[in-house]
C-alpha cells in the first residue's frame, strides 16, 4: 500500500527507538515496523497507573503517540526525522488488562505533515478490548537525521 | 470565580494524586490545588525522553492530562471520581527544559462533562517557554468516591 | 455488528434530519442510515466555497459531524436526543469535487456518551479522494425525544 | 505583541474574506482584524440551524475556522496562503443567541505551522455566552499568493 523511500527504514526505526528514555523506563517493546505501520507493546505494571489503578492515560498516549510517530517515520526519507504536531486521544475503555498493544497506521502521508490514525488495545488472556482512539499529526524534518539530532 | 460544592476538595484531590504510581514513577508532583485549578511540576530526567534527549511527547501528556483532571476534580462533588473522555494536545516547542509545570484550568464546569483548558511550560533559569497547548473533556463519575474505586 | 434499542430508528433520523435548517440550505442530503452508520452526501455549490474556491472546511465539518451524530443517534433510546461534545477534524486534501460523501461510523457506543468516527470524499466521475478524517464525541440526552426539544 | 511581516496584511485578508462564497451564503462578517487576531460575526438565522433551532455546530465551526485561519494569516507573508491542518473543537453551550462572534488569537506563529485558538460567543442582548472552543493548526502555503491560488 505504501512504498518507503528508505529501503532500510526498519533499522533506523529500531535504532531511534532505543533511544528513547522512556519506552525503556515504561518497559515498551516495539513490536511491529512496517511500511506506514508501527506496534508498540507494554506490560501492565503498578507503576504506570492512576489513581484507581488502571494504565495511566497519559501512559497509553505515550506508547499510541509513539506508535503513531514511527508509523509515519517508517515513509520519511533517510535523513529527516519526525515531529508530532498534535493529537487528539478518546478513551473509550479502562486501562485494564495484561499488557496493551498501540498500533500506529498511516492514514496519509505528505512531503511536509503526515497524518495517522492509532488505537490501543487493552490484551487478556486471548481476548483484547479497544481502549483508546487517536488521530495525529506528524511533521517531516528534512535534512536532519534523526541520529544527529540530540539536545545539548 | 468556581466555587467548588465540596469544600475538602484539595485534601480529597491530593490523595488521590498520591494513589497514583505513574506519578511517582516520573518524579512528578502536585504543585497547586485550587478551585478550578491544578498544577504539576515534573524536573527534567533523561529516562523521560524521545530519541532526541527532550522531554517525551507522551510524558508531557501525562502531566498536562493530570493537571486538567485534577482541575476539574476540584468541582465535582465528594462522592465522584473523574475520568477523562478525550484530549487534544499541540506541541508548540521541543521539551526542553530544566524542569516542566503543567496547569489545568477550568474553561466550563457541567453536572456531567466538564471543559478543560492545558499548558505546559519549559523552565530553564527564570525564563519559561509554552510548549504545550491542551484542550480536555472530563465525565464526572457520580456516586463513585475516588478512594473506593479499585481495579481489581 | 451493533442492535440498535429503537427499531424505528431510521424514521425518528429522517425526520430529524428534515427539520434542520442548514442541510436545506446547502444543499445536503441524507444518503444512509443504517445501526451506527450514517452518510450524507453534498454536491459542489459556488456559494459553499472558501477563498480559493474548494468546499469550505467548515462546509465539510457541518456535513460530517451532521453524519456522526446520525450514525449515533441510531443507536440511541427513542425518547432521547444526541449532541455534539467535540470533535477533532484533519483536512487531508482540498474540498475539490462534483460531489462530497460524509461517512460516520461509531467506534464505541455508551449508555451516556458515544464515540464516532467520520471520514469525507470528494467525487470526480468514479474517483473518490478521502479529503478529511473525524474523530468525534457525542452525548445522549435521555427523556428528551428530539422532535420535543426545540428552542424558543 | 505580534509584529507582521506584511504591513498591508488588513487588506490582503479583507480581499480573501470577499472571495469566501460561504460566507456569504451564512451572512458573516469580519468584524476584526488586527495582528495575530481575528473575529467574524454572524446574526443568527433559522436558516443556519441543526434540528432543535440552535445554530449548527457546522456552523459555529465555520465561522471560528475561518476567524482562526486568518488570525494566523495576518502574520504570515504577503506571497502565501492560509490552509487549515486540522482543528478541534469543543461544544460548551447550544447555539442560542441573536448573533454569534466567533474570535481566532494566534497562540504561537511558526515558519510553516501557526497555532491558533479560537472561542464562539452567543450574544443576547448585552449578555454573551461562551459556545464553542477551539484549538487549530494551520499551515502557511509559502509563493502561492491568496489571489492567484484559484480552483480551477
Amino acid at each position: 500500500m505504501f512504498t518507503p523511500v528508505d529501503p532500510l527504514y526498519e533499522e533506523r526505526i529500531r535504532q531511534s527507538f532505543a533511544r528513547q528514555g522512556a519506552m525503556r523506563l515504561i518497559g515498551a517493546q516495539l513490536t511491529r515496523v512496517e511500511a506506514g505501520a508501527a506496534d508498540i507493546t507494554l506490560p501492565y505494571r503498578a507503576d504506570l497507573t492512576q489513581q484507581h489503578g488502571y494504565l495511566h492515560a497519559g501512559i497509553l498516549s505515550t506508547i499510541v503517540d509513539t506508535a503513531g510517530g514511527y508509523a509515519g517515520y517508517t515513509l520519511f526519507p533517510a535523513d529527516s526525522s519526525v515531529q508530532t504536531v498534535e493529537y487528539k486521544l478518546n478513551l473509550l475503555a479502562p486501562g485494564e488488562g495484561e499488557f496493551f498493544v498501540a498500533e500506529g497506521r498511516v492514514a496519509k502521508p505528505g512531503r511536509t505533515l503526515c497524518i495517522v490514525q492509532g488505537e490501543v488495545y487493552a490484551h487478556v488472556g486471548d481476548r483484547r478490548t479497544l481502549c483508546a482512539l487517536m488521530q495525529q499529526t506528524l511533521i517531516v524534518l528534512h535534512g536532519r537525521p534523526d541520529d544527529a539530532t540530540r539536545r545539548n
